[in-house]
Protein backbone atom coordinates (compact mmCIF):
# COMPACT_ATOMS: atom_id res chain seq x y z
CA UNK A 1 0.00 0.00 0.00
CA UNK A 2 1.25 3.67 -0.41
CA UNK A 3 0.09 5.91 2.06
CA UNK A 4 0.05 10.03 1.62
CA UNK A 5 0.22 11.74 5.11
CA UNK A 6 -1.10 15.58 5.47
CA UNK A 7 0.81 16.75 8.77
CA UNK A 8 1.60 19.83 10.65
CA UNK A 9 4.87 19.98 12.70
CA UNK A 10 6.36 23.07 14.90
CA UNK A 11 9.84 23.42 13.22
CA UNK A 12 11.08 24.97 16.51
CA UNK A 13 12.24 21.47 17.41
CA UNK A 14 13.74 19.97 14.55
CA UNK A 15 16.71 19.80 12.00
CA UNK A 16 14.43 20.37 9.33
CA UNK A 17 12.70 17.59 7.67
CA UNK A 18 15.47 16.02 5.95
CA UNK A 19 17.47 12.75 7.94
CA UNK A 20 20.87 13.98 8.82
CA UNK A 21 23.50 12.16 11.21
CA UNK A 22 23.20 13.18 14.92
CA UNK A 23 20.30 15.53 14.49
CA UNK A 24 17.18 15.52 15.30
CA UNK A 25 14.62 15.51 12.12
CA UNK A 26 10.84 15.11 11.86
CA UNK A 27 11.59 12.84 8.87
CA UNK A 28 13.24 10.48 11.53
CA UNK A 29 10.68 11.14 14.00
CA UNK A 30 7.84 9.69 11.58
CA UNK A 31 9.63 6.70 9.93
CA UNK A 32 10.00 5.63 13.95
CA UNK A 33 6.38 6.31 14.55
CA UNK A 34 5.34 4.06 11.43
CA UNK A 35 7.77 1.36 11.96
CA UNK A 36 6.45 1.06 15.38
CA UNK A 37 2.78 0.77 13.58
CA UNK A 38 3.59 -1.32 11.21
CA UNK A 39 6.06 -3.34 12.14
CA UNK A 40 8.35 -2.12 9.24
CA UNK A 41 11.08 -0.18 8.60
CA UNK A 42 10.30 2.12 5.31
CA UNK A 43 11.50 5.64 3.83
CA UNK A 44 8.79 8.24 4.24
CA UNK A 45 9.19 10.31 1.35
CA UNK A 46 8.88 14.17 1.60
CA UNK A 47 7.15 16.80 -0.59
CA UNK A 48 10.42 19.35 0.33
CA UNK A 49 13.33 19.46 2.62
CA UNK A 50 12.72 22.09 5.37
CA UNK A 51 15.38 23.63 6.74
CA UNK A 52 15.70 23.72 10.58
CA UNK A 53 13.12 25.54 12.54
CA UNK A 54 10.73 25.89 9.66
CA UNK A 55 7.49 24.95 10.16
CA UNK A 56 4.66 23.29 8.18
CA UNK A 57 0.91 23.59 8.33
CA UNK A 58 0.49 21.44 5.46
CA UNK A 59 3.06 18.79 4.84
CA UNK A 60 2.67 15.64 2.77
CA UNK A 61 4.46 12.82 2.71
CA UNK A 62 4.34 9.04 1.52
CA UNK A 63 5.53 5.85 2.02
CA UNK A 64 4.77 1.76 0.69
CA UNK A 65 4.35 -0.53 3.32
CA UNK A 66 3.43 -4.86 2.78
CA UNK A 67 0.62 -4.64 5.70
CA UNK A 68 -2.88 -2.63 4.81
CA UNK A 69 -4.41 -0.22 7.63
CA UNK A 70 -7.29 1.70 7.38
CA UNK A 71 -6.44 5.56 6.97
CA UNK A 72 -8.22 6.35 10.58
CA UNK A 73 -6.40 3.78 12.31
CA UNK A 74 -3.00 5.29 10.92
CA UNK A 75 -3.62 8.89 11.71
CA UNK A 76 -4.27 7.33 15.21
CA UNK A 77 -2.02 5.31 15.61
CA UNK A 78 1.06 7.74 13.73
CA UNK A 79 -0.16 10.59 16.72
CA UNK A 80 0.16 8.39 19.04
CA UNK A 81 4.03 7.38 18.55
CA UNK A 82 4.56 10.63 17.55
CA UNK A 83 5.97 13.86 19.32
CA UNK A 84 3.05 16.69 20.30
CA UNK A 85 5.08 18.93 17.46
CA UNK A 86 3.85 17.09 14.86
CA UNK A 87 0.23 16.27 14.37
CA UNK A 88 -0.60 13.56 11.52
CA UNK A 89 -4.24 15.04 10.35
CA UNK A 90 -5.06 12.83 7.41
CA UNK A 91 -4.08 10.03 5.64
CA UNK A 92 -4.64 8.89 2.14
CA UNK A 93 -4.24 5.66 0.08
CA UNK A 94 -3.13 6.78 -3.34
CA UNK A 95 -1.62 4.76 -6.15
CA UNK A 96 1.43 3.25 -6.37
CA UNK A 97 2.74 5.15 -8.61
CA UNK A 98 2.34 8.47 -6.29
CA UNK A 99 5.59 10.12 -5.00
CA UNK A 100 5.09 13.44 -3.07
CA UNK A 101 8.29 15.07 -4.13
CA UNK A 102 8.22 14.16 -7.87
CA UNK A 103 4.16 14.55 -8.56
CA UNK A 104 4.59 17.73 -6.11
CA UNK A 105 3.05 20.87 -8.76
CA UNK A 106 2.93 23.87 -6.58
CA UNK A 107 3.49 25.12 -2.89
CA UNK A 108 2.76 28.14 -1.00
CA UNK A 109 4.59 29.56 1.89
CA UNK A 110 3.92 32.01 4.32
CA UNK A 111 6.77 34.30 5.89
CA UNK A 112 4.85 35.80 9.26
CA UNK A 113 6.33 39.10 11.06
CA UNK A 114 4.71 40.45 14.19
CA UNK A 115 5.91 43.95 15.11
CA UNK A 116 6.25 45.53 18.16
CA UNK A 117 8.86 47.21 20.79
CA UNK A 118 9.19 44.13 23.19
CA UNK A 119 9.07 40.75 22.42
CA UNK A 120 5.76 38.39 22.25
CA UNK A 121 6.18 35.09 24.04
CA UNK A 122 3.67 33.36 22.20
CA UNK A 123 4.99 34.19 18.93
CA UNK A 124 8.74 33.07 20.37
CA UNK A 125 10.37 30.77 17.55
CA UNK A 126 6.85 31.23 15.44
CA UNK A 127 7.19 34.78 13.63
CA UNK A 128 10.15 37.28 12.80
CA UNK A 129 9.69 39.96 15.05
CA UNK A 130 10.55 43.91 13.31
CA UNK A 131 10.56 46.58 16.18
CA UNK A 132 9.14 49.40 13.93
CA UNK A 133 5.60 49.31 12.05
CA UNK A 134 4.87 47.72 8.71
CA UNK A 135 3.45 49.23 5.21
CA UNK A 136 1.09 46.32 4.70
CA UNK A 137 0.00 48.16 1.50
CA UNK A 138 2.93 48.60 0.08
CA UNK A 139 4.98 45.66 0.49
CA UNK A 140 1.33 43.60 -0.89
CA UNK A 141 2.13 45.88 -4.00
CA UNK A 142 5.41 45.67 -4.31
CA UNK A 143 4.96 41.57 -3.96
CA UNK A 144 3.58 41.51 -7.20
CA UNK A 145 6.64 42.31 -8.64
CA UNK A 146 7.24 38.51 -7.84
CA UNK A 147 4.61 37.19 -10.22
CA UNK A 148 5.13 35.16 -12.93
CA UNK A 149 8.26 33.28 -14.49
CA UNK A 150 11.92 34.91 -13.77
CA UNK A 151 15.32 33.73 -12.97
CA UNK A 152 15.14 33.92 -9.13
CA UNK A 153 19.23 33.84 -8.70
CA UNK A 154 19.15 37.01 -6.83
CA UNK A 155 16.89 35.47 -4.28
CA UNK A 156 18.63 32.29 -3.96
CA UNK A 157 21.62 31.51 -1.19
CA UNK A 158 24.98 31.49 -2.34
CA UNK A 159 25.94 27.66 -2.97
CA UNK A 160 22.84 25.85 -3.87
CA UNK A 161 23.50 23.12 -6.68
CA UNK A 162 20.34 23.46 -8.89
CA UNK A 163 20.39 23.24 -12.80
CA UNK A 164 18.38 26.47 -13.72
CA UNK A 165 17.12 28.90 -11.04
CA UNK A 166 14.18 30.08 -13.10
CA UNK A 167 10.81 29.61 -11.30
CA UNK A 168 7.09 30.53 -12.15
CA UNK A 169 5.33 32.45 -8.89
CA UNK A 170 1.72 32.44 -9.31
CA UNK A 171 0.80 34.07 -6.82
CA UNK A 172 2.31 36.78 -3.86
CA UNK A 173 0.38 38.53 -1.27
CA UNK A 174 1.12 40.50 2.16
CA UNK A 175 -1.64 41.18 4.50
CA UNK A 176 -3.02 41.13 8.34
CA UNK A 177 -3.54 38.16 9.81
CA UNK A 178 -4.66 38.29 13.84
CA UNK A 179 -1.81 39.49 15.34
CA UNK A 180 0.89 38.89 12.64
CA UNK A 181 1.68 39.99 8.95
CA UNK A 182 2.14 37.63 6.78
CA UNK A 183 3.62 37.28 3.16
CA UNK A 184 2.09 34.25 1.42
CA UNK A 185 3.63 32.83 -1.93
CA UNK A 186 2.82 30.14 -4.24
CA UNK A 187 5.08 28.73 -6.76
CA UNK A 188 5.91 25.25 -9.13
CA UNK A 189 9.30 25.66 -6.93
CA UNK A 190 11.30 27.39 -4.65
CA UNK A 191 15.31 27.58 -4.05
CA UNK A 192 17.13 27.44 -1.40
CA UNK A 193 15.93 30.20 1.19
CA UNK A 194 14.19 31.70 -1.64
CA UNK A 195 11.11 32.71 0.46
CA UNK A 196 13.20 34.21 3.57
CA UNK A 197 15.21 36.28 1.03
CA UNK A 198 11.66 37.45 -0.82
CA UNK A 199 10.43 38.44 2.89
CA UNK A 200 13.38 40.24 3.28
CA UNK A 201 13.40 42.31 0.50
CA UNK A 202 10.02 43.30 1.16
CA UNK A 203 10.75 44.30 4.38
CA UNK A 204 13.66 46.66 3.01
CA UNK A 205 11.26 48.08 0.70
CA UNK A 206 9.22 49.46 3.81
CA UNK A 207 12.13 50.33 5.55
CA UNK A 208 13.05 52.23 2.88
CA UNK A 209 16.58 50.44 2.56
CA UNK A 210 15.73 49.40 -0.95
CA UNK A 211 13.62 51.86 -3.72
CA UNK A 212 10.20 51.05 -4.23
CA UNK A 213 9.80 49.27 -7.81
CA UNK A 214 13.29 47.87 -7.34
CA UNK A 215 12.59 44.23 -7.50
CA UNK A 216 12.38 43.53 -11.38
CA UNK A 217 15.97 45.44 -11.75
CA UNK A 218 16.80 43.20 -8.83
CA UNK A 219 15.54 39.59 -10.73
CA UNK A 220 17.10 41.03 -13.97
CA UNK A 221 20.59 41.43 -12.04
CA UNK A 222 20.66 38.26 -10.58
CA UNK A 223 23.19 39.24 -8.58
CA UNK A 224 22.27 38.12 -4.23
CA UNK A 225 23.67 41.26 -3.06
CA UNK A 226 21.09 43.06 -4.27
CA UNK A 227 17.92 41.42 -2.70
CA UNK A 228 17.37 41.95 0.76
CA UNK A 229 18.42 39.59 4.01
CA UNK A 230 17.68 36.57 4.59
CA UNK A 231 15.24 36.09 6.82
CA UNK A 232 15.69 33.73 10.28
CA UNK A 233 13.02 30.63 9.94
CA UNK A 234 11.17 30.94 12.39
CA UNK A 235 8.77 32.86 10.53
CA UNK A 236 8.34 30.16 7.38
CA UNK A 237 5.67 27.73 6.89
CA UNK A 238 4.88 25.73 4.29
CA UNK A 239 1.22 26.30 4.36
CA UNK A 240 -0.10 24.26 1.11
CA UNK A 241 0.87 21.77 -1.50
CA UNK A 242 -0.51 20.65 -4.39
CA UNK A 243 -0.12 17.86 -6.65
CA UNK A 244 -0.06 16.93 -10.70
CA UNK A 245 -3.10 15.84 -11.79
CA UNK A 246 -4.02 12.23 -12.31
CA UNK A 247 -1.11 11.26 -10.03
CA UNK A 248 -2.81 10.49 -6.95
CA UNK B 1 9.61 54.92 43.00
CA UNK B 2 6.74 52.79 41.99
CA UNK B 3 6.92 50.78 38.73
CA UNK B 4 3.66 49.49 37.36
CA UNK B 5 4.78 46.68 34.66
CA UNK B 6 2.44 45.17 31.87
CA UNK B 7 3.80 41.85 31.11
CA UNK B 8 2.88 39.33 28.89
CA UNK B 9 3.55 35.44 29.94
CA UNK B 10 3.25 32.35 28.53
CA UNK B 11 2.55 29.88 31.35
CA UNK B 12 3.13 27.06 30.45
CA UNK B 13 6.60 27.38 31.22
CA UNK B 14 5.39 28.48 35.15
CA UNK B 15 3.61 26.99 38.10
CA UNK B 16 1.68 30.38 37.87
CA UNK B 17 2.70 33.71 39.22
CA UNK B 18 2.84 33.43 42.67
CA UNK B 19 6.18 32.47 44.23
CA UNK B 20 6.00 28.84 45.90
CA UNK B 21 8.82 26.58 47.45
CA UNK B 22 9.97 24.13 45.17
CA UNK B 23 8.34 25.67 41.81
CA UNK B 24 8.97 28.28 39.24
CA UNK B 25 6.94 30.93 39.01
CA UNK B 26 6.56 34.06 37.53
CA UNK B 27 6.84 36.64 40.38
CA UNK B 28 9.97 34.81 41.24
CA UNK B 29 11.58 35.04 38.07
CA UNK B 30 10.63 38.92 38.18
CA UNK B 31 11.70 39.78 40.97
CA UNK B 32 14.88 38.22 39.85
CA UNK B 33 15.46 40.20 37.39
CA UNK B 34 14.12 43.41 39.21
CA UNK B 35 16.92 42.25 41.63
CA UNK B 36 19.48 42.32 38.51
CA UNK B 37 18.54 45.62 37.12
CA UNK B 38 18.15 47.64 40.65
CA UNK B 39 20.73 45.73 42.74
CA UNK B 40 17.50 46.05 45.48
CA UNK B 41 15.42 42.74 46.09
CA UNK B 42 11.81 43.68 46.67
CA UNK B 43 8.80 42.45 46.26
CA UNK B 44 6.81 42.54 42.79
CA UNK B 45 2.84 42.51 43.45
CA UNK B 46 0.53 41.00 40.87
CA UNK B 47 -2.78 42.08 39.84
CA UNK B 48 -3.93 38.78 40.75
CA UNK B 49 -2.77 35.01 40.90
CA UNK B 50 -2.64 32.71 37.99
CA UNK B 51 -2.63 29.14 38.23
CA UNK B 52 -0.05 26.94 36.81
CA UNK B 53 -0.27 27.00 33.01
CA UNK B 54 -2.41 29.72 32.88
CA UNK B 55 -0.57 32.50 30.32
CA UNK B 56 -1.47 36.52 30.46
CA UNK B 57 -1.15 38.78 27.54
CA UNK B 58 -1.54 41.51 30.02
CA UNK B 59 -0.58 41.27 33.53
CA UNK B 60 0.24 44.16 35.92
CA UNK B 61 2.57 44.26 38.65
CA UNK B 62 3.88 46.90 40.53
CA UNK B 63 7.08 46.97 42.98
CA UNK B 64 8.66 50.36 45.00
CA UNK B 65 12.59 51.31 44.63
CA UNK B 66 14.70 53.36 45.98
CA UNK B 67 16.65 54.18 42.72
CA UNK B 68 15.33 55.80 40.31
CA UNK B 69 15.40 54.63 36.49
CA UNK B 70 14.09 55.93 32.89
CA UNK B 71 10.48 53.60 32.10
CA UNK B 72 12.25 52.51 28.63
CA UNK B 73 15.49 51.52 30.34
CA UNK B 74 13.17 49.43 33.11
CA UNK B 75 11.40 47.90 30.05
CA UNK B 76 14.86 46.71 28.13
CA UNK B 77 16.43 45.81 31.37
CA UNK B 78 13.93 43.43 32.87
CA UNK B 79 13.49 41.86 29.06
CA UNK B 80 17.58 41.62 28.91
CA UNK B 81 17.56 39.29 31.98
CA UNK B 82 13.94 37.90 31.81
CA UNK B 83 13.73 34.86 29.61
CA UNK B 84 11.62 34.61 26.40
CA UNK B 85 8.67 33.01 28.34
CA UNK B 86 8.01 36.18 29.60
CA UNK B 87 8.17 39.80 28.22
CA UNK B 88 7.81 43.15 29.95
CA UNK B 89 6.04 45.85 27.57
CA UNK B 90 4.84 48.76 29.25
CA UNK B 91 6.53 50.42 32.09
CA UNK B 92 4.71 53.85 33.80
CA UNK B 93 6.07 55.54 37.49
CA UNK B 94 2.46 55.25 39.54
CA UNK B 95 1.93 57.15 43.10
CA UNK B 96 4.06 56.02 45.60
CA UNK B 97 0.04 55.02 47.17
CA UNK B 98 -1.19 52.33 44.06
CA UNK B 99 -0.97 48.62 44.75
CA UNK B 100 -1.70 46.17 41.96
CA UNK B 101 -3.63 43.97 43.27
CA UNK B 102 -5.72 46.61 45.51
CA UNK B 103 -6.61 48.96 42.85
CA UNK B 104 -8.04 46.48 40.61
CA UNK B 105 -11.35 47.22 39.50
CA UNK B 106 -11.90 44.90 36.86
CA UNK B 107 -10.56 42.06 34.74
CA UNK B 108 -11.18 40.36 31.62
CA UNK B 109 -10.26 37.11 30.89
CA UNK B 110 -10.17 34.83 27.92
CA UNK B 111 -11.14 30.97 27.67
CA UNK B 112 -9.46 29.50 23.94
CA UNK B 113 -10.75 26.92 22.54
CA UNK B 114 -9.72 24.69 18.90
CA UNK B 115 -11.71 22.36 16.79
CA UNK B 116 -10.11 19.38 15.13
CA UNK B 117 -10.28 15.28 15.37
CA UNK B 118 -6.12 15.95 15.90
CA UNK B 119 -3.94 17.70 17.67
CA UNK B 120 -2.54 20.98 16.49
CA UNK B 121 1.24 21.92 17.65
CA UNK B 122 1.03 25.39 17.27
CA UNK B 123 -1.72 25.41 19.41
CA UNK B 124 -0.75 22.88 22.01
CA UNK B 125 -0.43 23.99 25.77
CA UNK B 126 -2.12 27.19 24.33
CA UNK B 127 -5.59 26.56 24.09
CA UNK B 128 -7.89 23.48 24.62
CA UNK B 129 -9.00 21.04 22.09
CA UNK B 130 -12.38 19.94 20.98
CA UNK B 131 -12.43 17.12 18.91
CA UNK B 132 -16.04 18.22 17.59
CA UNK B 133 -17.43 21.28 15.70
CA UNK B 134 -18.76 23.55 18.65
CA UNK B 135 -22.02 25.72 18.38
CA UNK B 136 -20.32 29.53 18.48
CA UNK B 137 -23.75 31.59 18.30
CA UNK B 138 -25.63 29.48 20.60
CA UNK B 139 -22.78 29.81 23.04
CA UNK B 140 -22.44 33.39 22.92
CA UNK B 141 -26.32 33.78 23.42
CA UNK B 142 -25.95 31.31 26.12
CA UNK B 143 -23.29 33.10 27.79
CA UNK B 144 -25.31 36.38 28.23
CA UNK B 145 -26.89 35.24 31.70
CA UNK B 146 -23.20 35.46 33.49
CA UNK B 147 -23.89 39.11 32.79
CA UNK B 148 -24.98 41.05 36.07
CA UNK B 149 -24.45 40.35 39.67
CA UNK B 150 -24.73 36.65 41.22
CA UNK B 151 -23.70 34.14 43.49
CA UNK B 152 -20.95 32.25 41.73
CA UNK B 153 -20.65 29.79 43.81
CA UNK B 154 -22.17 27.20 41.35
CA UNK B 155 -18.90 28.24 39.12
CA UNK B 156 -16.45 27.91 41.78
CA UNK B 157 -13.86 25.26 43.05
CA UNK B 158 -14.35 23.32 46.11
CA UNK B 159 -12.16 24.67 48.98
CA UNK B 160 -11.94 28.38 48.28
CA UNK B 161 -11.71 30.38 51.14
CA UNK B 162 -13.48 33.86 50.31
CA UNK B 163 -16.14 35.41 52.47
CA UNK B 164 -18.44 36.20 49.40
CA UNK B 165 -19.19 34.34 45.89
CA UNK B 166 -20.77 37.14 44.52
CA UNK B 167 -19.12 38.89 41.85
CA UNK B 168 -20.27 41.27 38.90
CA UNK B 169 -20.20 40.40 35.47
CA UNK B 170 -20.19 42.87 32.73
CA UNK B 171 -19.78 41.35 29.39
CA UNK B 172 -19.39 37.95 28.35
CA UNK B 173 -19.24 37.03 24.69
CA UNK B 174 -17.77 34.00 22.85
CA UNK B 175 -16.00 34.43 19.09
CA UNK B 176 -14.13 33.11 16.92
CA UNK B 177 -10.83 34.47 16.10
CA UNK B 178 -8.16 33.07 13.39
CA UNK B 179 -7.85 28.97 14.21
CA UNK B 180 -9.70 29.50 17.75
CA UNK B 181 -12.96 30.10 19.41
CA UNK B 182 -12.63 32.72 22.25
CA UNK B 183 -15.05 33.34 25.74
CA UNK B 184 -14.39 36.23 26.86
CA UNK B 185 -15.73 37.53 30.46
CA UNK B 186 -14.47 40.97 32.45
CA UNK B 187 -15.55 40.90 35.68
CA UNK B 188 -14.62 43.12 38.99
CA UNK B 189 -13.83 39.87 40.37
CA UNK B 190 -13.04 36.07 39.50
CA UNK B 191 -13.70 33.21 41.94
CA UNK B 192 -10.78 30.23 42.10
CA UNK B 193 -11.51 28.21 39.07
CA UNK B 194 -14.59 30.58 37.95
CA UNK B 195 -13.80 30.73 34.31
CA UNK B 196 -12.40 27.91 33.97
CA UNK B 197 -15.77 26.29 34.82
CA UNK B 198 -18.11 29.10 33.02
CA UNK B 199 -15.88 27.71 29.51
CA UNK B 200 -17.18 24.22 30.77
CA UNK B 201 -20.31 25.21 31.04
CA UNK B 202 -20.76 26.49 27.86
CA UNK B 203 -19.17 23.81 26.03
CA UNK B 204 -21.49 21.32 27.83
CA UNK B 205 -24.52 23.60 26.57
CA UNK B 206 -23.01 23.20 22.78
CA UNK B 207 -22.16 19.40 23.33
CA UNK B 208 -26.39 19.13 24.73
CA UNK B 209 -24.88 17.87 28.32
CA UNK B 210 -26.61 20.97 30.13
CA UNK B 211 -30.04 22.44 28.36
CA UNK B 212 -29.94 25.60 26.53
CA UNK B 213 -31.18 28.07 28.92
CA UNK B 214 -30.15 26.45 32.01
CA UNK B 215 -27.51 28.86 33.27
CA UNK B 216 -29.87 30.78 35.72
CA UNK B 217 -31.18 27.85 37.76
CA UNK B 218 -26.84 26.77 37.97
CA UNK B 219 -26.56 30.15 39.45
CA UNK B 220 -29.81 30.27 41.92
CA UNK B 221 -28.56 26.66 42.89
CA UNK B 222 -24.99 27.49 43.95
CA UNK B 223 -24.29 23.90 43.42
CA UNK B 224 -20.98 23.03 42.19
CA UNK B 225 -22.02 19.84 40.76
CA UNK B 226 -24.70 21.30 38.44
CA UNK B 227 -22.08 23.32 35.94
CA UNK B 228 -19.81 22.03 33.65
CA UNK B 229 -16.46 20.75 33.82
CA UNK B 230 -13.65 22.69 34.64
CA UNK B 231 -11.60 22.95 31.52
CA UNK B 232 -7.76 22.93 31.52
CA UNK B 233 -5.44 25.99 32.44
CA UNK B 234 -3.74 25.71 28.95
CA UNK B 235 -6.72 27.59 26.85
CA UNK B 236 -6.89 30.63 30.22
CA UNK B 237 -5.18 33.73 29.61
CA UNK B 238 -5.62 37.00 31.71
CA UNK B 239 -6.67 39.32 28.33
CA UNK B 240 -7.19 43.02 30.25
CA UNK B 241 -6.57 44.58 33.58
CA UNK B 242 -8.52 48.28 34.59
CA UNK B 243 -7.61 49.98 37.61
CA UNK B 244 -10.08 52.49 39.82
CA UNK B 245 -10.16 55.75 38.55
CA UNK B 246 -7.84 58.10 40.35
CA UNK B 247 -5.66 55.37 41.73
CA UNK B 248 -2.57 55.61 39.05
Amino acid sequence: MNYLLTMMFDGSYFHGWQTQKNADSVQSNVQNAVAKLFGERVHVQGCSRTDAGVHARCFKANFHTQKEMAPETVIGGLNFYLREAISVYDCQIVPETFNARFDCERKQYHYEFYTGRERNPFLAHRAAQVKHSLDVDLMNEQAKYYIGTHDFSAFCAAGSSVISNVRTVKAADVFSLDDRIVFSVEADGFLYNMVRIMAGTLLYISEGKIPVGEIPAILASKDRTLAGKTMPPDGLYLNQVWFKEGTM
